[in-house]
């Protein structure tokens, strides 16, 4: 079967076994996998990473321990964990020591014809969402993450900064929650998109200081994060969506000056995530900007790059 | 009268006026002054600071607002805020947009023979409390203000790294709230002062990976912020007490795969720290390295500075 393989900086397709099923495990025949910016950092090194790249994919269930599974339209929790540490214990095996991760860690991931998931992993897709949808699952579910992590009061306006697909889905996930919400970014078209979901956009290039108690900087920079400081009110909290590759360089004095909190933030639940779908609560349908085959994975990744694209999709055949 | 005046790194001493009394100020003849490492960073340009110095003092009023206030042994809030905006309303003046701060921010600090400060930020020294010791409240508040920003349960271990002044005041208070405090450091006598205390100490040598849900960093380098996030499991709070001068270089995978909160920590009500000092809760007069003479403040600066040094007190006369 065909695989992308992402291998000292170069996007390349091998063609590899069909893996077998492990106990306790699904395989899955891709439908469509979406191309993420943490793709693109595996690609040029982050994690020391090669191997089989995918981690944001729908599939449909070809081989299970329990055959309700088989045929069906599933999406899944891409962090596999032992279920028998402390942190599994607290339904937070997205912390599990001991956990691999769907093409990040040691574990090949969804850009190949057949991947395989822990059963349990697996959640399926209502009706109601497309299959182009289900793919947005697993980033939605990151940006509804926040709301998991920190408690943000009713009438508080919150800042995005970056326009990126992130920073569309977490704008979206946040006004879904009634919260009032500013964008932030560069590009015009992104934010035209923003714009139609009905979220109050702003430029990058002058934004206000010391305004928000709530600011997620979604754009993956020094500059970004060191510019979501700066927007932040004395004892605000600045969410920190996206790695920035490399070492950041950041001046801790405001940071302790105006007591100001930099929180982490990752993985989430899928069940917040496919709610919002289910019910249209947030629009993706014009976050794809291209679907290529799973055979064009190459192509793909380049196109993923360039700055004005949005979400890339593999689709296998 | 006799100041001290930090100018262009140099530390100096003037014969300047004697301040005048504004409305709503008190005039209060300095007793002890304590030299903060904020004081040696003010020295270096940090701030881009030039001018009177010194934030951590005890005195006896001359001259008051109110007659009750004159001859009472008072410390000092340090930062004078507006008392009109948002943040004066919260009780959060250290945050007022509009304030001074004496001896960091346009006010002129306290290593003089007389200084200023408005009426209300005076808090009289409890009889319990000797006039060295109190010289303390400052710093104290700033250790106490750990708790009032982050909700500690009672049953965590907390890590403290450096076992300068602040680090071994941060373990009292912590200790003292009947917390599990472990203070990481580098110097056996420091260490030893702890140890005395009843607080477990470790070499910062090898500390351990993914321990502590909290952890309070006070070494004022980038190495020690970086340890401090190494040591924090996932989910956990890294606390900033001490700023790092310059750009701090750091990582931010770490802090986003485990979901680190890293918060930002300053000044702290006094009151706590008082009612620690009065108790007998917290021990400091084994913190104090030198007392020198006001006009030997140029070789109180320059003992501060050695590695071994804990606090050095400048008393006026």
């Amino acid at each position: 079967m065909l695989a992308v393989r992402l291998e000292k900086g170069r996007v390349q397709l091998r063609n590899v076994a069909r893996p077998r099923r492990p106990d306790g495990f699904a395989v899955i025949r891709l439908l469509y996998g979406g191309i993420c910016n943490t793709d693109l950092e595996l690609q040029r090194g982050y994690y020391g990473f090669s191997g089989i790249p995918g981690h944001e994919f729908v599939g449909e269930v070809v081989e299970a321990e329990s055959r309700e599974w088989i045929g069906q339209r599933v999406v899944g929790e891409i962090n596999l964990a032992c279920g028998k540490c402390e942190w599994c214990g607290r339904g937070l095996g997205r912390h599990c020591p001991n956990r691999t991760v769907l093409g990040i860690v040691k574990h090949p991931g969804a850009f190949r014809e057949f991947l395989t998931l822990p059963q349990r992993n697996l959640r399926r897709v209502p009706g109601q969402i497309s299959t182009e949808q289900a793919v947005f699952v697993e980033p939605l579910a990151a940006a509804c993450e926040i709301l998991e992590q920190v408690r943000i009061p009713a009438n508080a306006a919150i800042a995005v900064l970056g326009d990126g697909k992130l920073g569309l889905l977490i704008s979206q996930v946040l006004k879904a929650h009634e919260h009032e919400v500013h964008l932030y970014g560069h590009h015009k078209e992104k934010l035209a998109i923003a714009d139609a979901a009905g979220i109050e956009t702003r430029s990058r290039q002058k934004p206000p200081r010391s305004e928000y108690d709530f600011v997620v900087d979604a754009t993956g920079s020094s500059a970004g994060l060191r510019q979501a400081v700066e927007m932040t009110r004395p004892r605000g909290t600045v969410i920190m969506k996206s790695t920035v590759h490399g070492l950041l360089r950041i001046d801790t004095a405001p940071l302790i000056v105006n007591e100001i909190s930099l929180i982490g933030s990752r993985c989430g639940c899928f069940e917040p995530a496919i709610d919002l779908l289910r019910k249209g609560k947030v629009r993706v349908d014009n976050l794809i900007s291209e679907i290529v085959l799973l055979s064009q994975a190459p192509l793909g990744f380049k196109l993923a790059k360039a700055s004005r694209t949005l979400k890339v999709l593999l689709r296998n055949q």
